[in-house]
């Protein structure tokens, strides 16, 4: 079913008590955070994963003002079918001195056919007359007019009560009234925003408690149907989400990673797995838990972003234990250091292979890739003392598997056959006096012991000595034609300044089937780039 | 005075009631975190920073146990002046069935010189038997011995209590039995430590409330002494810890930006500011506050970690605003937006210039940088587009300032002066059969109509380019020698895949008294950075 085919009609809502939202705003909200930018491509790709996590709303932007949210909502109507989420609308109430019938903005809202419609309205009283320019009366009739008419196109209508733990500080009795005004006309919910990040839990808790006992006096607990939305200025936007509902809050709003303007948005992946697996609420449909690393991963190369290691449930490093006591306690029994299962949202536990884990950490990660280093006692110690310098000279294998797997079957079983040995590359990069720039690389390898020497073109140095590369390594292992680049990261690590620091190459390979991690480094990103490469296709080439 | 002569005698603790503690484990606990390797030497750089901000306890390390943290105290003995905070040796309770005054790792911390013991316990009944394989009763001894024994040296011994909400869930009763324990034997304070990171506010808030009612029956409340230990895994550490205070703990422990295993520690920054600004304690001496971003940047550049642009408060983004609505509100009343002003905590507010913000925020960018505007609407107009044109390509140029303000002026006052135009340049970098790699670049410049061609040599391509484009320019700008290259960032962003995807790089420099930033995009490196080496040279030429 089309999102366009989903309106509920006016009525329903109102008997959905116990029902909960997960009300995702990556799109719009969360589109807000410097550097970020989506296509519309982009955006029907994120919408399409976050339905497929099982969110109930996905907010898809602000038609009618942001050009290329007009057009994501046009093509949303042909090209979205949702399993179980529906498509929201963003805006304002219609303006004030006029009608939500009449107002452009408005207008725009329902043009785009979105079947939910999420207005932002003020509830703090000097945003009111400051900002809007009008009075509090007027303002409550903005409300009321735009939920009545969206209702009327068939639409569910939330309403995002901005600055409203401040302003419910200055003014608490006209916050309340926009509260239950918009309730009283039928808003699905009402979404209790701290705008400017600025509440602590405690805040929310005693807004929320007090809100509820001040709108208890006009309507029953079940119309009393309040979300949250928070910012992470203090650090607290995750806890915040948690303590409303904790507070009765039935609708939580936030971002995939976290994403938005300043500290971002509440990150809605950790507060959907909070909820699950802290307040043992079923926020998700079957199955959709364990989608959730998945999923942050995936939103997180569709934005371009790095994703955070360091981020909770869904990160890489989320149950990486180090330490070497714990390393050895891990073995016993895991429940004992990761508070939960981590395979419940799709991730694994690691062991990390560092300076400061030893002897223990190196074998868990041999056995991790299929090494058994446990026989073998000299081959562990030969291969942590090689991890440990190698590691203080700027190389990590914490994110370049098949580089540590490389290492130790060097140490054990006399190595990996290697497709060929470097004799020499000679890379140059020309800029012509109209301003093109073109790369050629040559290079001579030793393929089985024959000398084969290839040259390349590319639109830089390092694209250039790859093709260079296996086109040199094609005649003797045409399987190389399978082998694609997925990922290409690069880090100067400061040590000395500026332009002569120590770079560090992680190059990711796919052979269509799965996926390996190399590192190279060197002074220079040349270098660093072709020892991760010839790394890399070592390993792939090694795969069979 | 050096930290050995500060040691609190034996009694003095016990009348610091009303006293606040904040502690600081960033060289300890933080210094777990994947990636992150401090040298001695950074290791003292680190703590000389957090006395600087005002902290009270900082945790060094564990000497005995790991070689380098031996090191440090050593040195930290001779070469530490701290003005305010007191240096604290990490280790555990002695061995079961032995003495303190026996236990090697007991008398590595006693041979450290610091004034102050952390030792770590167990307090969860079943970590006793499964991890420590010894009884309760013998649990507690090893508490009680370890801690007198500390104090008999004349250090303050401080108790972390590993695991204590897990445990406190299971058996209350053992767990608070550890704890008052502790402080009856004159433990300066017991802190409870999440260790798995499990635990949300709520949590943290019932059992603080529960201990503190159970110790009251045997302690007077100024001797209920209790810290909070956050780990991240909920996303929860900054909440739980705030909540911890809430709930009368007058120690929290965390690590600078929140570095630690996992999802890492508490960000004690954010800790320390949310305590300042929303709770109202002041919890550092006079002006530490406003030292917070700095130092939390500082700390970054140490420890070889890319500052969180959107931590809380101290983010480069923290105080940015994007969305085109705000900025024209925030010209109305910055105090309606930021939750506190940006001044107190030592960062800034800013605009930032994005197809998104438009005109108005162009325009307040232009303000900030000293260029009035207002009065060109056809240059805003036509700098508007060129920026969202040049973004929509990569560019960005909420990092690049003076990459803006050449634009800007480019397009209001025809220009700076551009102190060469650029014909070609060549670079070829060269690997040879020894291993060697060697770069050199050749730039034809011309420089005021006059032709000059020079050519350097360097580590890399980039660092040959820079010196070669310095030395084309040195006999006409001197001044040249002066300028300094301070940063040099790499970001491949992934439209296409792996080694053909446009590059930004950003490039630092500094003339001694200023520094400033410009970007540069291509689709590979050298290109990029010779855009961004060009027009930094530029900026930095004119800046007189």
């Amino acid at each position: 079913m089309t999102q366009a085919d989903s309106a509920t009609k006016p009525g329903e809502a109102e008997t959905g008590a116990g029902d909960f939202h997960v009300f995702d705003t990556t799109l719009r909200d969360g589109a807000q955070m410097e550097g970020l930018r989506y296509s519309v491509a982009d955006k029907l790709a994120v919408a399409e994963l976050l339905d497929e996590l099982g969110v109930d709303y996905i907010e898809g932007g602000w038609p009618g003002a942001i050009p290329s949210d007009t057009e994501f909502f046009a093509r949303a109507a042909d090209e979205l079918n949702f399993k179980h989420a529906r498509l929201v609308a963003f805006g304002m109430t219609r303006r004030a001195a006029s009608t939500a019938a009449e107002d452009p903005g408005f207008k725009a809202l329902l043009d785009s056919r979105a079947p939910v419609l999420c207005l932002v309205a003020k509830s703090d009283m000097r945003h009111v007359e400051q900002a809007l320019k009008t009075t509090p009366e007027e303002n409550l009739a903005m409300i009321a007019d735009s939920v009545r008419t969206g209702r009327e196109h068939d639409r569910q209508v939330f309403i995002d009560c901005e600055h409203f733990f401040d302003g419910y500080r200055h003014d608490p009795v006209y916050a309340a009234l926009v509260v239950k005004t918009a309730l009283d006309v039928g808003a699905e919910a009402v979404v209790l925003c701290d705008t400017n990040g600025g509440s602590i839990p405690s805040d929310i808790t005693a807004a929320f408690t007090d809100l509820r006992a001040r709108l208890a006096a006009d309507l029953p607990p079940e119309r009393i149907r309040l979300g949250m939305h928070a910012q992470n200025d203090t650090g607290c936007a995750v806890a915040n989400t948690v303590a409303a509902v904790e507070a009765g809050a039935m609708h939580v709003q936030g971002t995939a990673n976290g994403y938005g303007e300043r500290p971002g948005n509440a990150n809605l992946f950790t507060v959907i797995a909070n909820l699950e697996t802290k307040l043992g609420r079923k926020v998700l449909p079957d199955g959709g838990l364990e989608k959730l690393t998945r999923v942050s991963h995936a939103i997180a190369e569709i934005a371009n972003m790095t994703p955070d290691e360091h981020a909770p449930y869904t990160g890489h490093a989320a149950f990486a234990h180090k330490a070497g006591i714990h390393a050895s306690a891990i073995k016993a029994d895991p429940a004992l250091y990761n508070h939960i299962e981590p395979e419940l949202v799709g991730n694994d536990m690691r062991i990390l292979v560092t300076e400061m884990a030893g002897r223990a950490s190196v074998e868990l990660k041999g056995r991790e890739l299929g090494i058994d280093l446990a026989g073998d006692k000299d081959a562990l110690d030969r291969i942590t003392k090689r991890v440990k310098e190698l590691e203080s000279k700027g190389w990590s294998f914490e994110a370049a598997d098949a580089s540590f797997e490389l290492l130790v079957r060097d140490e054990v079983e006399g190595g990996l056959p290697r497709p060929f040995t470097l004799d020499t590359y000679r890379v140059i990069v020309d800029h012509d006096p109209n301003g093109a720039t073109v790369a050629e690389a040559t290079v001579r390898v030793d393929v089985e012991g024959e000398r084969v020497i290839s040259t390349a073109q590319g639109n830089g140095p390092v694209n250039a000595l790859d093709a260079a590369l296996r086109s040199a390594l094609a005649a003797r292992h045409p399987r190389l034609a399978e082998l694609t680049l997925s990922d290409f990261k690069v880090r100067i690590l400061a040590g000395s300044t500026g332009t002569d620091a120590v770079t560090r190459v992680l190059i990711s390979m796919s052979d269509g089937e799965a996926e390996w991690t190399t590192v190279g480094v060197a002074p220079n990103l040349i270098e660093a780039s072709w020892n991760a490469l010839a790394d890399g296709l070592a390993y792939g080439l090694n795969r069979r």
